[in-house]
C-alpha cells in the first residue's frame, strides 16, 4: 500500500478488533468493512504517518491502511533551534499528501496529532500553521497528553497493571507510570533518537566514551523522576523501539515475525549497541533489521532505551507495537468513557480475531463449552492439574479453530495456524500465542510438532499442546452435527478407562462415534483408554 | 471442523466469490458473512457429504463449512443388487445427522441429491424414503442430471470450452462433452472406484492381470459413446481424481498444497497404478496422499481414469475440485440463468478473492490502470513485448495487491501472497497463481525469488515477474495519496532513459518523489533509467 518502499521497520500493530460482541451474532457482522473510518496521522519528529482504523462502534476494529513519509523535522538543527525552512517544506507536502488521502479514502474522521519536535520548536505555531493551510486538521498535544496517548495504546495493547510505559520517538520520550491500570505519573523529556544522535553523535563514527556520554546524560535527565526506579514491568513503544525489536529478533533467529509483544531483553540491547558501535553510520545498515532511513539514529536509540532499563532496574522491555495512534483510536473508539479502557485486554483480542474473520459463533461457543467440561471433568479426576493458563488456550482456540476457513476451507486448521501466528493476539505472550495457533491447527486431520516454533516453547509445553488439543478434538467431534445437541459432560474415571458421559437431546449417535475416534489421541495425551457413553 | 478427523485427501475446492460485482463499492459488502446459507447434500456411494456455501445473490460467495461421513452405500455388494440393510442403517443415520445441521446452523435451502447407488440399486425407493423420513429432504438425481452438476462445476470453475468432463464417484462414473462451454452429449456408466473394486479386486493383492481385465472392462464401456475419442482437454472431478492428485504432488514434492487447477499426466497415473499393485491393500495406506478410507478403492480409481485418457487420448487430466456440489450451488446461485454460467472465469475468480478480503476497490482499481498504462506504453517503446497473458496477471495482482491487509497491515504483501496462493484462483494455471502470488509479494519492500515454487515456472517467468513488478510498485507509489490524481501516463524514451509523463490534477510532488524511488527495481527489470515527470 502507500507506505514507502524503503522502511522494513515494522510499523504499528495490525489488525485488532471487538471489545464487546454482546448479544450480536458474528455472521450478521463480518468484520469492518462498511464501518467507520478513523485517519489518525502522528506529526512525528522523524516521521510523519496517517493510519485508518476501520471499526463499528462497540464492535469488531483494524488498522487497514497507512502511509508513511520521513521527514526528519529537527534535522541539523540543535535542541531550541527552530524547524528549518527546507523541514517546513517537507511537512507541508506530506500534509497535503495526507490532506488528499483522506478526501480521495472515505475518510470519517480525522484526528491529527503534533508531537514534541513541533510543540518545542521556537517557530511551531508556524509550522503547525502551514500543516493546518494544507488541509490537514492538526493540532499539537501536549507532553501529558502524548504520554497518555502512548499509555492509552499500551494499556489496552498489553495486560501490563503495574509497571512503566515508555515511547522513544525522534525528539522525546515520555515515560508514565501505571498502577492498577491508571496513569499515576508522566513524564516527556528531550531525549528522543534523532536529537540525542544529533547531539551526542554527529560524526561518522561513534566511541565507547560518546555511548557512555549518552547513557550518563539520558540517566541524568530519566532520574529526575523519582518514581521511575521501582516499577516491576517496563513496557516501551515507537519507531526506534520496533527496530530494535526487529534487529535483536533476526539476530537471535527468532522464528515470529511479530514484534508487539518481544521480550528484548538488556543483554540483547547491549550487544545491538556493541554492533553498531563496531561499525562506521554509513555500514550499519547492513545489520539485518535495521534499514536504512534508520540507521543513522539507532544506536542513539538504542542507548537511550538501555538507559532507561537501568533507571527502572528491569532487565528485559515488552515491546508495544501499539502506542501513540492506537491511543488516539481508543479514545475515538471508547467514546465517552474516560480513561478508555478495554476491560480484558486478551478476551478481546481472541473474539476480536473471531470476530474480524467471522466465526460461526453458536458452533465455536459451543466447542468450547464441550472442550472445557472436558478439561475441567479430566481436572477433577486428576488426570491432570487444571491450570488454569491452560484453560484460557483452550477456549481462545476453540473460539478461533475455524478463522482458516476464510482462505480455504481444505486444510483451514493449517491456515488458522498461519492466521493466529500471523495476526497476533494481543496480551498473550509469544510462547502462548504459539500453543494457542499449534492448537487450532491440530484440531482436525493429524498433529504436528511445533517446528522451529519450538523455540518459543518450555519444555512441557507439548505435552500440555497435546492434553488441550484431545480435548479440543473431542469436542469438536461431538459438535459434528452443529446441533448443539449435548448439553453436559460427566467424567469418569475406572483403573486406566475415563468415560465421557453425555447429557444429550436427540439423536447423538454419530457424534459418538466420532468422538470415540480420537481415543488413540487421548491415550497419547493422557495415558488413558476413551469411552463416550450416553447417560 | 465436522469434517472426520481421518480423511487427509482433499475436498471440493474452497472459498469462492462473485459473479459480478455490478457498481457496488467493495467496502459495503465485505464477504459473505450475513448471506444467505444453501446446504448442499451429496448423497454419494462411498460418501455423504454436506457442504455450506454462504453468498450474496450476485455477490461473493464461499464454502464456508463441511461435514464428511463414510457410508459405503454399495459395499459387499454385486452390481444390481439392493444396498444391504447395514448400509442403509448407515444412511439413515447420516442422514439425521445432517438434518440436524441444518436445524441447527441457521441453512437457509438444503438441496439434497442422490446418485448412481441410490439410484441404481433395486430397493433405491425404500432407501430415499429412510434419508427423507430422517428429515431430510433429499431427490434422486437422472445420470444426465448427475452429469450435468459435475458439467456445471467444471465449466464455472476452469476455463475449459471444448472437450471432456469427467466425475468419477464410487458407484459410477459421468462423462460430458462440452464444445463452446455447453454441453454436448453426456453419459453415465457403472464403473465407480468402489464397485469396479468389489467386481474386479476384491483380493488382497492385484495381479497385472487384474489391472489388465479392469482397464479392458472400463476402455469397452467407455468407448459405447463414440464422442469420447476426439477431445482436446480432459477435466476431472470426484473424490478418487483429487486422492490421485495428492498422491501425485506428494509423490514429485510439488511445492503447492492445491489440488484444483494441477494437472496429471499419465506418466504419474501410471506409476502410481504400479506403486499401487506392488503393494498389499492393507499397506497402500502408507503411500503418501492416500489415507485408509480410500486406500482400498484407488486403485481401481486409478485404472479406469487411466482407461479414460487411453480413451480420450490425452495425455493428461486437468484436476478440476468443484464437481457436483458446485453444480448444485451454480445452480441455485445464478437462478434463473440456464445453463447457469460464469461469464468469464478468471476475472470471477479475482474479483471473488477481492471481494472476500474486502479490497479496497477504488484504489486497487487505480493502482490497475496505472499499472497497466505503464505496461502498455513500455511495450508500445519496444521495452517489452506486450504479452496479453502478462497483461491479465498485472491485473489480477493490481486487484488483490493489498488482500493480505486482513491478516495484519505489517507484511501485508507476505500475507497476500499467502492468501492468493492458498486461496486459489480458479481458471487460472498453477504456474499463473505462482506468478500472482508473487506480485503480490513484489508489490512493496524487498523483492524475493519464489523458493521451490519457482519449480512450477517457465524458465523466463522470473524475469517477467520482475517487469510486471516494476510496474505495479510505481503504480502503486503514484497513487501513494489515494487521490486518484493521476489521470494518465504516457510513457516516452531517448536512449536508455525512460519518461513516465503524468497527467494529473492536484499536487503530485509525492506522488512523484515515491515512483523515482522505483528506479533500481525498474532498471532491473527493463534495463532502462526511469524519470518521472509531470506532463
Amino acid at each position: 500500500m502507500g507506505a514507502r518502499a524503503s522502511p522494513d521497520s515494522p510499523t504499528e500493530g495490525g489488525s485488532r478488533g471487538p471489545v464487546d460482541m454482546g448479544s450480536r451474532v458474528s455472521r450478521e457482522v463480518g468484520g469492518t468493512a462498511g464501518g467507520r473510518r478513523l485517519a489518525v496521522v502522528d506529526l512525528g519528529s522523524n516521521t510523519f504517518r496517517l493510519v485508518v482504523f476501520e471499526y463499528r462502534p462497540g464492535g469488531p476494529f483494524r488498522l487497514v491502511d497507512e502511509v508513511r513519509e520521513v521527514v526528519r523535522l529537527t534535522e541539523g538543527t540543535a535542541p531550541g533551534a527552530p524547524i528549518a525552512p527546507a523541514a517546513v517544506e517537507r511537512a507541508t507536502r506530506v500534509a497535503r499528501l495526507f490532506a488528499g488521502f483522506c478526501d480521495g479514502s472515505d475518510i470519517d474522521e480525522v484526528r491529527a496529532v503534533a508531537t514534541s519536535a513541533i510543540r518545542d520548536a521556537p517557530n511551531g505555531d508556524e509550522v503547525l500553521q502551514a500543516i493546518i493551510d494544507a488541509g490537514l486538521p492538526a493540532r499539537v498535544v501536549s507532553g501529558h497528553e502524548e504520554a497518555r496517548y502512548g499509555y492509552l495504546g499500551a494499556i489496552n495493547g498489553t495486560t501490563l497493571t503495574d509497571g512503566l510505559i515508555a515511547e522513544l520517538g525522534g525528539g522525546s520520550i515520555q515515560v508514565g507510570r501505571v498502577e492498577d491500570r491508571l496513569l499515576t505519573h508522566a513524564m516527556s523529556q528531550p531525549l528522543g533518537a534523532v536529537r540525542m544522535t544529533d547531539a551526542f553523535m554527529a560524526g561518522d563514527l561513534q566511541t565507547p566514551d560518546d555511548v557512555r556520554a549518552l547513557r550518563r546524560h539520558a540517566l541524568d535527565v530519566l532520574r529526575l523522576d523519582p518514581w521511575i526506579s521501582d516499577a516491576p514491568r517496563l513496557v516501551a513503544m515507537g519507531g526506534a523501539v520496533r527496530t530494535l525489536a526487529t534487529m535483536a529478533q533476526k539476530a537471535a533467529a527468532y522464528p515470529l515475525g511479530e514484534v508487539h509483544g518481544f521480550l528484548l531483553s538488556r543483554d540483547a540491547l547491549r550487544d545491538l549497541i556493541d554492533r553498531m558501535t563496531a561499525l562506521p553510520r554509513r555500514e550499519r545498515r547492513r545489520i539485518p533489521g535495521l534499514k536504512a532511513d534508520r540507521a543513522d539514529i539507532m544506536l542513539a536509540g538504542a542507548v537511550v532505551m538501555d538507559a532507561l532499563l537501568q533507571a527502572a532496574a528491569v532487565d528485559r522491555v515488552e515491546v508495544c507495537a501499539e502506542g501513540l495512534r492506537w491511543g488516539v483510536f481508543w479514545e475515538a473508539f471508547l467514546e465517552p468513557a474516560d480513561p478508555p479502557l478495554v476491560p480484558d485486554v486478551r478476551e478481546t483480542s481472541v473474539r476480536d480475531l473471531a470476530e474480524v474473520y467471522g466465526y460461526d459463533r453458536p458452533h465455536c461457543e459451543q466447542v468450547s463449552r464441550l472442550a472445557l467440561e472436558i478439561f475441567d471433568g479430566l481436572a477433577r479426576l486428576g488426570v491432570h492439574d487444571g491450570d488454569p493458563r491452560e484453560r484460557e488456550w483452550l477456549h481462545a482456540a476453540a473460539l478461533l479453530h475455524d478463522v482458516g476457513t476464510l482462505v480455504d476451507y481444505n486444510d483451514h486448521h493449517k491456515h488458522g495456524h498461519y492466521l493466529v501466528l500471523n495476526a497476533g493476539l494481543p496480551g498473550f505472550r509469544h510462547r502462548e500465542l504459539v500453543i494457542i495457533a499449534q492448537l487450532v491447527r491440530a484440531h482436525r486431520k493429524s498433529m504436528q510438532p511445533p517446528g522451529a516454533l519450538g523455540a518459543l516453547l518450555k519444555p512441557r509445553d507439548e505435552a500440555r499442546i497435546l492434553r488441550l488439543a484431545a480435548c479440543l478434538r473431542i469436542a469438536e467431534q461431538l459438535e459434528v452435527g452443529r446441533a448443539r445437541a449435548i448439553t453436559g459432560i460427566d467424567c469418569a474415571r475406572e483403573g486406566d478407562l475415563v468415560t465421557l458421559w453425555l447429557r444429550a437431546h436427540g439423536d447423538i449417535d454419530v457424534a459418538m462415534w466420532s468422538a470415540r475416534q480420537e481415543a488413540p489421541v487421548f491415550k497419547r495425551a493422557t495415558g488413558q483408554r476413551l469411552a463416550v457413553e450416553r447417560a
